[in-house]
């Protein structure tokens, strides 16, 4: 943590939309020679509470984790709901969709970036935390996600 | 390094294709409270000896790289010559483009992904080292690029 707009300045995920996460994670496992993680899927919406375009959303993704040190690769496909996944595996196909960080005060961290004209796009709860999607492609050419853990 | 097929499973770089890199370049130094760097501007065909589909090719970009501990994050505008960076930004606007790992045999790093369906599509020169990008958008969701240095 540090005293930056965002409290930090370490990314700790890229995250990659694909249409075949069986096939995708097989290829990372073999082609960067890392263990093939498990495959899991995201909850529905009574537990993710999750809102695309400021409205509730059933948006379901299979998720695959590679662990790079400090970076984690996440593999996407979404499987439900309309969703940003959704929307950018429909527009550019298999492709890196976001850079991550961890916060701190996610109501904030959102608020501030609105006030910057990055608006969020999507959020949602995971078990033991939430995340937010924020689309900063018009400034920063990406876009970012904020993860925020539970426990601090 | 390790003893993983590219030697290594440590990411570098996350690499981002701008039309704009001054804004692009100042938007990330204020949301993400890093500083400013200077943009460089990639030298000429004479220099880099740059290869794009095979082809020699004048491709020049302006650049800045911003350092996020074991990332950097390197903004690429393309100002001349056909290449994978101004495909990018003509097929998908501003968007992060590859994932960038260091290495060393470039050579055989290069000939082993091709021999597994991941062919070489730009590589080049540069003061104290080289890149190569491969697309492995259908295998792994994303560009790859190899670096690497003279001094090793």
């Amino acid at each position: 943590m540090t005293g930056t707009p965002l409290g930090t300045t370490t990314i700790t995920q890229i995250g990659i939309i694909v249409g075949d996460i069986e096939a995708k994670a097989r290829a990372w496992s073999e082609i960067l020679g890392v263990p093939l993680p498990q495959i899991r899927e995201t909850a529905g919406y009574e537990e993710t509470q999750a809102e695309y375009a400021g409205q509730p959303t059933n948006a379901r993704a299979k998720l695959a984790f590679f662990d790079f040190g400090q970076v984690t690769v996440e593999l996407i496909e979404p499987i439900d709901g309309p969703s940003t996944w959704r929307d950018q595996l429909e527009q550019h196909g298999d492709s890196l969709h976001h850079i991550a960080f961890r916060i701190q005060g996610m109501g904030e961290k959102i608020a501030w970036l609105g006030g910057h004209g990055i608006p969020l796009v999507q959020r949602g709860e995971f078990t033991g935390g939430r995340y937010a999607y924020l689309d900063a492609v018009p400034q920063l050419g990406s876009i970012l996600e904020l993860l925020e853990s539970d426990a601090t």
